[in-house]
């Protein structure tokens, strides 16, 4: 196993404390708890994500202005325990209540309905919107229904958005529940991500082989091919999405790329060009474009593709607007 | 080869074209010309960096306000030509004269060099400022004199203040050679990368070793070992820095840890901890700290380390300055 670590029991604790010395000004430690939180605390709503580590820059590196308020930080591909999250619950409310953005994996519902409980019994406001925005398999490895992936960060975006300008917390879960609708992903990796722990890849994989769908886990995806060209990968990922959601050409989309963290960024250019052919191809709109490793999987070599389909500019704004975060440029 | 590409001879033209379509409210591309532009043009000195591609986000990732009005992307590893270079001297040039930004390789200085004798014959003003941060060795395989690494990000992101400020291309000039003297990089491979012309990694290197040195090229180390921890490695690293730099505990520093490509953001801030814990035990003043894939090497897996002197906190602010670029967060 290839890594710059210390001991494979202590990565999330280290990695934690760099981060927040890396990004004094804009978030902090909670101490004695592997909590991210923002320095300046929100006059809103505040929004809340968090799920095992090894996403990285997910979820802590939204955590800061017009994004998260706090981000829970598991142990490597593990959720975090139902205490953590109240205490970023708490740590986070201003009154105005708090909202989780939880991926939809089992462990994770389960330990932030749990938290979301406790809160309450202390009288705080908590509301979830759950993200299985990954539409490669129906039901995975750790999962009951889809998968949540890379499309959650762009729920963090425009709820942050949304937050900033002062929504409640009942519209916004509103919102939430019906963005996530319009939010779909899907994926292709070239190589298996090694938790440190494990010390050696999660699955084997071939040296000319590629998995279509596998999950940011390295959960089984739904078929495995020698490798192919970007633009025949760009073409069976959005023939995929394009059954998912009956595209229309009156209506606008976004197109995220996410590395998954190995993959250069070079390889992901080049993919987004063969993604807008394809796109192209079926006269569709593409007013939003995003591209770089935002939920990664460790050390995966490969790429996500994620759409949305906008039912207002309003949600391009809010996915534009300037933000002051660790990892959202 | 496992890479997301469909023709190893086109990856720079597809990356340009998917680049300049995810940032087009930044950037556009030189018609005709691997140079990627800034939108908006600046009324000041414009800066203009480049060098062979695989670098990526450096360096069309740092154009827009606030950093460089240009990039020029050369094939894979290998030097822009000068009508390439002059191109984007013309195009950028707004009657304030142009600041080339050169890391220090042979074919760059060469090329770069020309391009500044043929725009100066159009009558265009054009200084350059030459990078070779690199400690690790003295001269290089493509390199005479230390090699320009990931410390070039630093000085687009400094001297791009200093430009929006209005600075005389003659200050910019005398402050990014005194600059350069202040900034100083090392860095350790855990494994080679593979340009997409060869098909293979650039060198061989055992499953349990690490090299250290090593150019963001495959250019050969100082010492190869089995593989340490992340707080052996820091401790080498900040070691070699100490020799070069005589550090003083009156002085400010930055610190800039690099991912080469590969290497996940979680071993990056682990990293980051362990520097941290070296500095302290110097009693230095860390005043600015950045993390991330700043100067890349394709798919190589392993981090390099910049220092960086501050002579001013006007230094400081120049980086925590907000700027408009596609990767610059």
């Amino acid at each position: 196993m290839k890594k710059i670590i210390n001991d494979s029991g202590t990565v999330v604790d280290e990695m934690i404390d760099g981060f927040c010395f890396a990004h004094a000004n804009q978030v902090e430690k909670l101490t004695d708890f592997r909590v991210v939180l923002r320095k300046k605390k929100t006059d809103h709503v505040a929004l809340i994500s968090g799920g095992g580590s090894g996403h990285e820059p997910a979820h802590a590196g939204f955590v800061g202005d017009g994004m998260l308020a706090a981000a829970i930080c598991g142990e490597v591909f593990t959720s975090p325990t139902p205490d953590q999250i109240l205490e970023a619950i708490k740590a986070s409310d201003t009154g105005h209540g708090v909202l989780l953005i939880v991926k939809n994996y089992t462990g994770d519902v389960m330990n932030f309905d749990m938290a979301k409980e406790l809160a309450e019994m202390e009288d705080i406001k908590v509301e979830s919107v759950l993200v299985d925005d990954d539409i490669a398999v129906e039901d995975s490895t750790y999962t009951a229904g889809k998968r949540g992936v890379a499309g959650t960060v762009l729920v963090h975006k425009i709820l942050g958005a949304y937050a900033r300008q002062g929504k409640t917390l009942e519209e916004l879960k509103t919102r939430g529940d019906a963005l996530v609708e319009r939010i779909k992903t899907i994926g292709v990796a070239l190589t298996a991500a090694t938790v440190p722990e494990v010390g050696k890849p999660g699955f084997e994989i071939g040296n000319d082989e590629m998995e279509y769908g596998v999950g940011i886990h390295g959960e089984p995806g739904y078929k495995r091919e020698a490798i192919k060209t970007s633009a025949e990968m760009a073409k069976e990922l959005v023939s995929k999405l394009s059954e998912a959601f009956s595209f229309n050409q009156d209506q606008k989309y976004g197109v995220l790329i996410n590395g998954l963290g190995a993959t250069p960024l070079m390889e992901q250019y080049i993919f987004l060009n063969d993604v807008k052919q394809e796109l192209d191809n079926q006269a569709l709109t593409i007013a939003y474009t995003k591209v770089g490793n935002y939920m990664t999987s460790l050390d995966m070599a490969g790429v996500s593709l994620t759409v949305i389909a906008f039912e207002t500019d309003e949600e391009i704004d809010a996915l534009e607007e300037t933000v002051d975060t660790p990892s959202w440029t």
